[in-house]
Parts: structure tokens; sequence; C-alpha cells
């Protein structure tokens, strides 16, 4: 049954922090083997990675090939429905844009001391995409990945993908077209990580692994985190929805449906100010749950992670979202400017009742690659700076070495460090 | 013996790639220990940590207490000799200057289809500082770490480090004055990052964890990212210098000494085109050792990672030191800027001659926090950023639905999730 919980009930806070720290979908057991799997790959190379894509995959690279022949995708974008190219290309154009605005400055400045200082920023080399194979197809998450590394700069794209049969969905191959992908391998899971954690024979090492992925892909990459950088440890998705009684319950309903049909694992949240509303949302959502083609993932969703969360007033519902800093978070209310001020954590936010989340999930232009799991108390949705990295520098000259010098002999010294106090005392004026 | 290549060598390849590939200082028995009081200090909290302070730092905290007293800080700043006192002063404050300008800009545009869209950047809540205890005070680390929380605006920052007999060396006390921080409770190793990740009865849970420490509180640090967030996955201190044939060799050998002396896991390679000058430098990197407090560090240090390569260009180092990704980087040459230019792949970069990398680890402004380990090729220093996280946003009113709507509807049923497609077609005018 669907949590239903109001604000004034004498238990609230216990079972608000239940909620606040319940953990979804977590795994201990992926860990152990996912780590022999990269222990394998890291000793053995290719043949580690065609014997698991064999086993898990039904699939022999040494046969069937390991990689997507260029014309492949091309023929896939033509060959798709007008209507989707139209729908993807105008994706990829918006998400562009976005993504354009977040290219970050450089700085170069010279300072009272004389001190030249300051930051240039560069791509990764290579970066490595995950598509994940099985029933789910989603191009727009092969454009949000690939789309910031390109406004990034970075040269060479490189993307994995499992193959049932070693078939890649066309949509996917269209859009990896779109996007520009000149390099596809269809191998996945835990091996395709760490075949590009390090490289191989055949799959070049990536500097970036972005991309969601099952369980094992996403311990691979935590797991590899380090030896090469990764967009972000990912959970289960996740929506909260702040709406006041004026709202089409219907539109609603399909709201918190919409994250729960990604998986049984997702989380809904309704909050809301009004009891009466809050039962025509919850009628509605069953009403259209009995209809929905993915109804039986979205009930299973609902039923075990949604919540229906009564408050006094909508200001009262912020402290709460802040201490959940959902993925998703949708004011749909008259004015949510004075709402969205107040809000602290959350990977992104959809304004008011005509801003459905669905439309950020492909068109908007944001990255619908976000925190889950709380991470939006600290960590941000992909951009293009994961795709970059920041060189400092520093130049003195004698005059600005006098000046600042012996203030780093000072500190050397006190610290033990007497080749750091020499390095710079041999260069000051002897007095 | 220390490594001397040239690139003219005909095994130079090999013998440069088995350099770039080297570990230094990895300890995989140390991830099985970790993982054990990790789980323990979840599990128990505050006694778990007073298990482990009592029986690795010999402290027992319920006697003696978990925190240090404010005026502690507070007097040791003022008992400190007036020059230190005077250097710490000037490091924070151009520490505070470089990374002020680091700030991110909010964004909020509205394009023509009429879409608002935008990023609004704020502090995380809560920092954790790992300061290591042991022989190493480093005082310019605590800045380097504390300082650009504060510059984010982090409200609360939390400070960690062991206690030998429940003493903090006053040097560290008098950094943490200077640098604002209130809170400061005398534990360490994994220990205290497991305390900061999870929070206990006593130690508040952090957002962030940020400073150097240990191969157990690396690792410790490393296992629980996604957790909570990390500054980076740190390994041995590293430094290559560029330096053509007209530098003091004194000068050049103190460098590569500052490195050494940090651990006997450090790395110092020096690349130059000039043969005689690479034997001076080796003479009096040789002659600088005997005479120094750290010599015995800093003797294996060089002998077990350092390297002179010669290289018959400058230019020719170049690519190399790309592979390599070196943490610091030295260019001391009279024109470092045209070397700079070609420089992809490096933390943090010193130019000219005049311009020791030791003057960059107190007093420049810029992070000495970089990243090690051929890092840099995918990641970048510490900056006001790793305090900080984005809240995208997107605002549609029915005109701009209406616009971008309909490609959210035949992209989210392409992929099969009708929810999606539902939410957002539910709210355009019906045709």
């Amino acid at each position: 049954m669907t949590l239903r919980l109001s604000a004034s009930d004498s238990d609230f806070e216990d079972r608000f922090s239940a909620l606040v720290e319940a953990r979804r979908g977590a795994d201990e057991d992926v860990a152990r083997d996912v780590a022999a799997i990269i222990a394998d790959v890291k000793a053995r190379g290719d043949a580690a990675v065609a014997d698991y894509t064999k086993r898990f995959d039904g699939f022999d690279l040494v046969e069937g090939g390991w990689q997507v022949a260029k014309q492949r995708s091309c023929m896939a974008l033509d060959g798709l429905d007008p209507a989707l190219q139209e729908a993807l290309a105008l994706a990829a154009q918006r998400i562009a844009a976005y993504h354009e605005a977040q290219r970050p400055a450089d700085s170069d400045t010279t300072d009272n001391a004389g001190v030249r200082m300051g930051a240039r920023w560069s791509a990764v080399e290579t970066a490595g995409l995950y598509v994940p194979g099985g029933r789910a197809v989603y191009p727009s998450s092969l454009l949000m990945n690939a789309i910031p590394a390109r406004v990034a700069g970075v040269e060479r794209i490189v993307m994995v993908t499992p193959a049932r049969g070693g078939q890649v969905d066309p949509l996917i191959l269209a859009a990896a077209e779109i996007a520009g992908i000149d390099e596809i391998y269809v191998i996945g899971g835990a091996q395709a990580i760490a075949a590009l954690a390090f490289g191989t024979g055949t799959i070049p090492r990536a500097d970036v692994i972005v991309g969601p992925g099952n369980a094992w892909v996403a311990e691979a990459k935590r797991q590899l985190y380090g030896t090469v950088g990764i967009d972000m440890v990912a959970g289960p998705s996740e929506i909260l929805v702040i709406a006041d009684g004026n709202n089409d319950p219907d539109w609603i309903a399909a709201d918190l449906l919409s994250q729960a049909e990604h998986d049984p694992t997702s989380q809904s949240i309704l909050f809301t100010d009004d009891a009466a509303f809050a039962d025509t949302v919850a009628e509605a959502l069953e009403a259209q749950l009995s209809g929905l083609a993915t109804g039986e993932t979205a009930r299973v969703s609902w039923e075990t992670n949604g919540a229906i969360i009564l408050v006094e007033t909508l200001e009262d519902a912020i402290p709460l979202s802040n201490r959940l800093a959902p993925e998703h978070l949708e004011l749909a209310v008259a004015d949510p400017e004075a709402l969205f001020a107040q809000v602290k954590h959350a990977g992104s936010v959809f304004l008011g009742r005509t801003t459905p989340e669905a439309v950020g999930d492909y068109v908007g232009g944001p990255n619908h690659v976000l925190p889950t799991g709380r991470r939006a108390r600290f960590s941000s949705g992909l951009s293009v700076l994961d795709f970059m990295k920041r060189t400092s520098f520093l130049q003195c000259g004698d005059a600005a070495l006098e000046a600042i010098g012996p203030a780093a002999v000072a500190l050397a010294e006190a610290e033990g460090l007497p080749a750091h106090a020499k390095s710079v005392a041999m260069r000051l004026p002897q007095r």
C-alpha cells in the first residue's frame, strides 16, 4: 500500500525520517561479482571481455565483430519515422544550446604583488559512453550524455552498448548518428566499463565514463572511480511533486506515474495541503494505472515506494523536500517562484502547472542525468564540466617572489619541509 | 638507482610506458580493513569510533572528550611566532582572493520558444575536513581545504584530526582559527571518515569530505564516494620539471627534492635537453641530500621513483609530460608560455625560473590540492565548486509547452514510456 502521511500525525517525524533514510535497490552481492569481472578484464583484456559477452549477452564478438559499422547508424537515422527524426533533432539542438552556456571561462590575472595566476580549462581526450541494452531503449539518454561531451570539445567519444543477437536498436543508432558518434562497440555490463577504464587491445581507454546502466554497470563505475572519471553514482529515479488543490488531479497523477513506470525501485512522492485533492489524485492514479502498458512496473513502484504527504501549508513542504533532496521537483502551484526561492537541495526543478517533468526528460534543454538517492545535497546534474578539467598556473618574477616568497619559506620550515624552504629561499636575494 | 632515460634510446618507449603505468603506493589489503571499519561505524556509531580511537590513537574519547575547546585554537594563534602568524595570514588572504574568482554564476534565460531555463548554484550545508595527525603537520593544507569551503558559503565546517595523547599541534589549531573553524573533533583514520559520512550521535553528517590522509583515510573516502561527496582519490605527490641548461642546477635540484621529501612514494622527474646539465643537477641533488633533515625520505623517493629524462628538444618533452599528466609541472625556461600552450594535462603549472613549485604550496593563491597518479587527464584541483552543487530549472507556459511538448510526446512513446507521454500530452490543447 502506498504510504500516506500527514505532517500533523504524532509519529510523523519518525516515519518521514524512515522515508528519507530508506535505501532503494541496494544489493551488496553485486559488488563481489563486479570486482571479479574488473580484475579479469584488467588481467586478460579482450579475451575476458569476449568471454563475458558470450556468457551474459549470448554474443560471439570474435565471430560477430566488436564494432558497429558506421553506415548502420546512418541507415538507421534515414529509416526513422520523420516525426521521430524531427523530435530527436529538436532535442539535440535544445540540449546543445543549453549546454553551450556551461562552457567555463579561463582566467589569467596579475595581482598587486606582481604574481600572475589563473586557470585554463581543457576537455578530456576520450569519453566512454555507456548505453544500456535490454528492454530500455532510451535515445534521449544517449543525447543527454553525448552532447555535453561534444560541447566540451572531447575529441573521441567511444560508445559501448550490449547487443541482443548482435543487433543494436535502430533508435539508438539513429540517436548516435545525430550525436555524431562514430565508434560503437557491442559490449555491455561491468566488462564494458572495465574495458573502457583500462583499455584493451580493441577498446580504447577512456578518461571519463558516463551513462546509465543496471546495478552491475553502476557498481563497476563506482569501483573504478579514481582510475577513471565517472559522471556519478546513480540510483533509482525519483520525483517529488508539490501541488495545491487547484491542479487537475489527472495531470498530477500522470506526473507521479511517469516516474513510477521507470522501474519498481523508482519513487514518486506528492506533497499537498489539500486532503480532498490528495484523494482525487490517488483515485486518478489508480484509474490511469489500469490502462497503462507499463502499469505493472508503475504499480509496484507506487505501492512500494510512493507516498502522499499532507502538509498544513505548501511552505511546510519545502524543508521536508530539502531533506529528501529529490532528483526531480515539480512545483505545481500558481506562484512557483516563491517556493523555489526556498529550495536548497534538488537536482532539477520544474516550475508551474504546465511544466511536467517529462518535458525536461526530452526537450527542455537542461540535462536529465541528475543526482538520485539524496545526492543532490552534494552533487549536480551532468554538465560540460564533467568532460573538462582545470589546470591552474602561477608565475612569479623576481619582485613577486621577493614579495611572497619569505612567507612560503617560514611556513615550509614550520612544517618541517626544508627542501621546500630551500627551493624558494635560494631564489630570493641574499640578505 | 634513479632512472636515467634518453628519448633516443631504442627501448625508450617501453621504459617510458612502464614509468607512465607504474602504480606507486598501492595496497589492496587496506581495502578490506577499511570496509570492516566503515561497516562497524555505520552500525555502532560513537561506540565504534571510540573503540577504534582507543586502539589506533591510544586516546580515550569518553574520558578525554571528543571536541577541542574553542579557546584552545584562539590561544594557539596568539602564542604563535609573529612571523608565522603573518605568513599564515598572508597565505589565507591570497588563497581566499584566488578562490573568490571561482564562484560560479547562476543562469536564467528564456529562449525563442518561450521556454525559461537556467541553473542556480548553492553551497553544501556541511563540509567535513580531515587533517592528518602524526608527524606531518601541514597548516597550509588546512587552509587550502577550508578556505574554498568558506568562500563557497558552507555554513558548517567540521574538522577531524587524530590527536596524539589528546593534543592537537598548536600550528594546526592556529590555522583552524585563521580559517574560522569552530568545530574540531579529535578523531582520525577510516573511522573518522565513516563517522562524517553517516553521522553518529556526536559527529554531524557531512555532505562533502575533503582533506589529505594516509592510505586508510584515502581508501575510506574512495569507498564512501557516493554516500558523500569527496574531493578526489589522492595518491602520492609528484613533480615534473622541464628545464633547459641555463638554470642554476642547485635550484632545480631543490625543486626535485621538495617533492621527494614528502614521502618515499613521491615522484620527481626532470626533463632536459642538456646532458651536462642533467649531470650537474644529479650532483647538486646528491650534495643537498646529505645535509637535508628529510634526506632519508627524499633519498628513497628519488632513487626509487625519480627519473632524469634527456630529450632532443624541450618541445619533445611536452607530449611525454602530457602522458604523465603530472600533479605539478615546472617550466624552468626563458619562454615558458610557448611550452605551456602545448600542455594538455597537468594539475598546476609553474611558469619560469623564479616560480618554484613550493611557493605555490603555500602562498601563490591557486589550490595545492591537485590530482595525482595521472588523474589530471580527467580531474582538477580542489575548488569552490567542490563545495557547491547546481540545481537546474525549467518553466514552460502554455505556448512554450505547445511548441516543444509534441516532440517530447513522440520520444516518450518511442521509448515505451506512456505515462511520460501522457503527462505532457494531457497539458497540450486537444486536437
